[in-house]
């Protein structure tokens, strides 16, 4: 069976491993206030050119929303976001368990766009209404789409002109930034968002996201938020460990740099076949349409999502490259075909 | 500088890392349905000799209590526990922030005990109060003390009698069931609670416990209550595969019993010298008390957790060892004094 | 000044403050347990054909609904309704702030339909989603409009045949039932609902909701739900006396058909002189699209809701009728166009 | 049956019932925007002497407690009060279940101290425990003491050198002001505390609070928070009515020491009669202490609260006096000795 289901299948890349089994007997303090975690932390504010941010490690991204969305928000605002977004259909309504309103927007290309915010203004415009006060935009996108510099500057603007936070989910950041179509830098993030956080999980590491707080009114007390919702780990500095080698020398990007090539090898593969496409992704989701009996022979040897009916006889699926899918796996789905 | 702050300190077992480093390029399913979780949660019905029961794998502690505590209860429902118990004190709220008021008795030996959840159905009548609906407690509790297995079926008889739930935290149950003060067995557990959690994080594992649902009621759906509270982990397997390593032949109680008898080493010797101690504890926890500049001095050499003040002059210290703990640091500990 | 503006503008019948001032100076035991409020409930369950029914009377509709809601679901279960539904839109999120997610649909007759259920079931299949567990729906609804007997049979079918509860608002129930167009009779609401609301507050009296629950696994400790939702008022015989004079003799009905008919008086004079109607209402409110410039003129004279654009420039205004609202009122409208 | 129940067995006051009666058929605008409640506002304001103040009218005590608590604090952030405080036992959880935890000390004497403050923020010093930012108390406490001037301040200015906010529990602030022990003025409130409200309910109004809320980074949104909690009543005139004959000219304050009055002289009869008291109460609720056959007898005329046992054999009870309690009731009582 080839795994193309999705980018958390395998482990962590060897360097990592090598890192958590090298400090495996080390005793420190708990709770991510170690060296490592600092450490880390320190060369992810200098990736991404923020020295006054804070850092924190959470494990998991459900976790990482629903723990900032909480922080920041008071009882009475919800988030904006688009009707695919990671925290409108897939985290069990966690957003909403802890109080908040998501206000969904249908999206053809995946991304959050400006006349939504200023909907969701109109929609909810006194005591009986809701506060749109945050807006959650995933980059990429959960179809595999990427913000462009320019788009994600007037997002930002706009959420300026009308007091709402901006909050960048980056469980696929890695495959975003390093994406052929984005001239997006690390630098624009902690400039254009109030707070964002940069995944680990799908990108090499066993687990663990790093929430970035760039604005202020944030920072205070993040840590308590992150214990009451239960994301502060016993042995923090693994957490730190992890980040310590993805941002040492760029690993980081090299992983998801790896995912994309793999990803845009099958795509184009599947165009040159006359394969139709859900979207035209420039990063490590890639979403063909088959017919349904395609389908079904396929899945005997690759193991993917399905995401949808494209029409009575035919299926979107899913297929997702990773830091860890060879070369062969693209070249066995392309054969297979 | 010599550990005995907790029993989190080091990372994990040499066994465990072996074998999240041989599986660590397998891709398996994600989320906890792999077979590495479904074989260990077999092993662990045997173990517990509870055939019947679910077993669920979370990341941490204060996750896994306020996961099934606000699965379980009704909006209006209360848990019932001790003054010093973790989910009332440690916890930052998480489980008041689900929606759910602790009630908590002063205790003197950490326990619960039957007049405290006929003392909280007392004072909560009617529909004015909330509803007295779980008993929460420690094994071993947070003072270091274990339930005797008579002690542990009164309580849950008295459970029973008025219709509240007997959940049992198990952060350090290993250390519980091989304390020499001990005559619980582990197939005790499922006869006597509705769930109760098997602790990893705190004997070997790098992270992880595994929720025991014994009780069919609250069986359903618990895997949405894991993902909505954060819980799920994505690469679920690497809970798997440890659990499976602890349970596999008998590695958990070999690495509990090598804290227990560390801890009781330290506890003979300063009985020997003539140290007060808080509570005679038969566990890996240890509570002496110290004159203050003796508690500074230590302080230098060794890691440990300032509990309290025990008067004006004197401190208690809390004392912690783990399956890592080196008999040397005893050794040290001792000569230092 | 004339008032279309809602409902809920003026006090209550004459009647009702008769019955308040007649009572006002006895002593009674607090919190609804009075003999006023026993009364009440009773000749509820006669009218509407429930005796084994619980009745519980509440202070208004928003709490109304996110007690009944917060009582019956557990933590991930969700709520189905139409986009319009008030629950979605005019409760500042009232209902996520319990911890529950509203999944709405669009309707353009303002009514839930069974494709609605079975997409929102289809669209959340498994722990990453939520679980659609009852369905919301008001009658009459936001949009005037009222449900069928066959509507609702097939909706209450739908939420049997899949196990969710099903819940009707009726803030304006008493519009619905008597309206022409419905065949809807008192009785077949419990025989259809789980549970229902009826309305006092938008049908002659001065405040108030009289909850029925039908369903047994929904009876337990409500009134904790309400005292802890804040919903159960300290002299709440003032609520048994009110409901009291509304249904002893057929009081609630006939203030319902006089809101009616002064409504179908109005529609019918619009349709006479051509104005559109965004919807053709068969209850007590009417929602007729003018020229701008006309609404700014009408707004001198007359108290009504913009209900929002329906083009470039038209807008489509909201006139409710009440119990009080006197036919010179329509006679004047109408001239004044 | 004579009723010493408690203060809000009967209506409300005769010109507050006239008042309702004279404006029921006047058509205003609803949800408390009418002219009523802001000409009642504007009565409050100058009664308290808080000009910038902004005040609210709510339904309810229990509504009104965790609208304010859950509007102003973050989601880890904990209130402090004593064991008998109203939020701690007789509201359902009803703040805990707006998601923060209540910290609760015993006090002999009802009353907060400063010590309490002290001692909540030391045992709760990181993020692993809450966060203390409120403090709660009520004026008349639950046990009929009052607050001095003195007391006031100095808790006050604990609050204010910790960064909590003080919370004043108003329900029965009208007994408080006019007792013949307490030397705190009306303009005091505002002066002392962050926010209070004043009680409609049990001195003299059919129901209704005011919430006067003093600290300017308390006011924003408030109306959204009372609209999502369920307190935002559709003919809010009512509240205004009301609260406008309450202030008019004294009433409020003249109900007030009536009640106090027929207490008083209650409480005088027991000492002469050698009757032991629970506590020497200054305002309008009394705690004899009667063995219990003569409890049983005094029940079959007289409708009281059993408070709880003082001994084996003896029982605490509760006699409360109203706006609207007759000099032949207290008579009838002490004659029945």
């Amino acid at each position: 069976m080839y795994y193309l289901k999705n980018d958390y299948s395998e482990g962590c890349h060897p360097d990592i491993l090598a890192a958590l089994t090298k400090t495996n007997l080390e005793a420190t303090t708990g709770y991510g206030l170690d060296e490592y975690c600092q450490s880390a932390a320190e060369q992810i504010k200098k990736v991404f050119s923020c020295p006054d941010a804070d850092v924190h490690f959470l494990v998991g991204g459900t976790q990482a929303n629903f723990t900032m969305i909480s922080h920041a928000l008071r009882p009475y605002e919800a988030v904006v976001t688009v009707s695919t977004g990671h925290i409108g259909v897939h985290e069990t309504g966690a957003v909403e368990a802890t109080g908040h309103e998501v206000l969904t927007f249908p999206s053809s290309d995946g991304k959050v766009h400006t006349w939504m915010i200023e909907q969701a203004l109109t929609e909810n415009p006194d005591e009986h209404t809701v506060e749109p006060a945050m807006v959650y935009l995933s980059n990429a996108t959960e179809i595999g789409t990427v913000y462009t510099r320019r788009e994600l500057e007037e997002i930002s603007d706009c959420c300026k002109a009308h007091g709402l936070y901006l909050y960048l989910d980056g469980a696929r950041l890695g495959t975003a930034l390093t994406s052929s179509q984005s001239d997006l830098k690390p630098e624009d993030l902690p400039r254009l968002t109030d707070a964002f956080y940069i995944g680990g999980t799908k990108n090499g590491a066993l687990f663990g996201e790093a929430m970035v707080i760039v604005n202020d009114g944030l920072k205070r007390h993040f840590r308590m938020s992150i214990k009451q919702k239960g994301g502060m780990l016993a042995k923090g500095r693994l957490l730190g460990v992890q980040f310590g080698e993805l941002f040492r020398d760029g690993l980081w990007f090299r992983l998801a740099e790896h995912a994309n090539a793999q990803a845009q090898a099958l795509q184009k593969g599947l165009k040159e076949k006359g394969v139709p496409l859900m979207v035209d992704s420039p990063s490590n989701q890639i979403f063909p349409i088959f017919p349904d009996t395609q389908v079904e022979e396929l899945s005997k040897d690759f193991a993917f999502e399905i995401w949808g009916k494209a029409d009575e006889s035919h299926t979107i699926i899913r297929l997702v490259t990773s830091w860890a899918t060879k070369p062969q796996v693209v070249d066995a789905f392309l054969k297979a075909l």
